[in-house]
């Protein structure tokens, strides 16, 4: 059994999901999402979804973490922003020595639902079905479980191809 | 005495540079760059960087921090880079329990070299004349002088500002 953190960055909401995988079976733990203050200053609210992270690393316990690398099209400004976010989504995993795998939106919505061209609704959809027990107040925290639902797909593939390079 | 640490914040290099107020009277303490492998997976790099904030922090135990708003003007995905090395600048002083102050481009230059015009070698040229100690190895540094500079400046007019409400 190991347990994933798939991580939704963003600097006023964070989504994340626990997700335990058992052999083949996914099984969902726990979603949710950290909030920051938006009158806040920045260093702040940084500090508030870093020490949100902390607290879930200590309550869960995940043993690997994955992030969804968002789809940059927006102003310099909010870019930034989400830079700030996704700094601290990628830094603490690793200050915590639980290693991080990145995946483009395109990757994650073809594990999930089978095809790039998904729509947001058919991931939490597909999500909320693979996941009977999800919460999913906002939809970061779907997107942060069907990141951590990818990265289970990506890992399994990889221990396969593993296996089957020993087995060689 | 108050030390002051001035970060330019970048993924691949993050200047530094600490200062002591004493009185009227600016000091260079140290300056350097933190550099960050570009092979390596992000996650490991924005470790890097934070592990030699909180190296900094040990070492020279400054007081307050200042971070240059870089200007933004470039594609996303560097645009998003260096969200993630600013992100990391203004967490670690945050976790730090270190106040971070934030200011743009032009407010730095305009406190270096008296405008907001300056050239990036006006600006080091007149660090260096400032400091005479500054070590400087790459312009980077001088950038992180600079904003502690800049925050130097900024303080102590708010510092006066504060006197004369009290003696009003």
């Amino acid at each position: 059994m190991t347990r994933l953190l798939g991580i939704d960055p963003g600097l006023r909401f964070m989504g994340w999901g626990i997700l335990e995988i058992d052999g083949n079976r996914l099984r969902h733990i726990a979603d949710g999402v950290i909030a920051t203050d938006g009158e806040q200053p920045v260093p702040q609210r940084l500090k508030t979804l870093h020490d949100g992270l902390v607290q879930l690393f200590e309550a869960y316990r995940p043993e690997e973490a994955a992030v969804e690398e968002t789809y940059v099209n927006r102003s310099g400004s909010s870019t930034l922003k989400l830079g700030y976010a996704r700094g601290v989504a990628l830094l603490a995993p690793a200050l915590a020595g639980i290693a991080v795998s990145e995946y483009g939106a395109m990757e994650v919505k073809r594990a999930v639902v089978g095809t790039g061209a998904a729509t947001k609704d058919q991931v939490e959809m597909m999500v909320r079905r693979l996941l009977p027990g999800a919460t999913i107040r906002r939809a970061d925290a779907a997107d942060a479980l069907a990141v951590a639902i990818c990265h289970a797909h990506h890992r399994q593939s990889r221990l396969r191809v593993a296996a089957g390079t020993r087995m060689a």
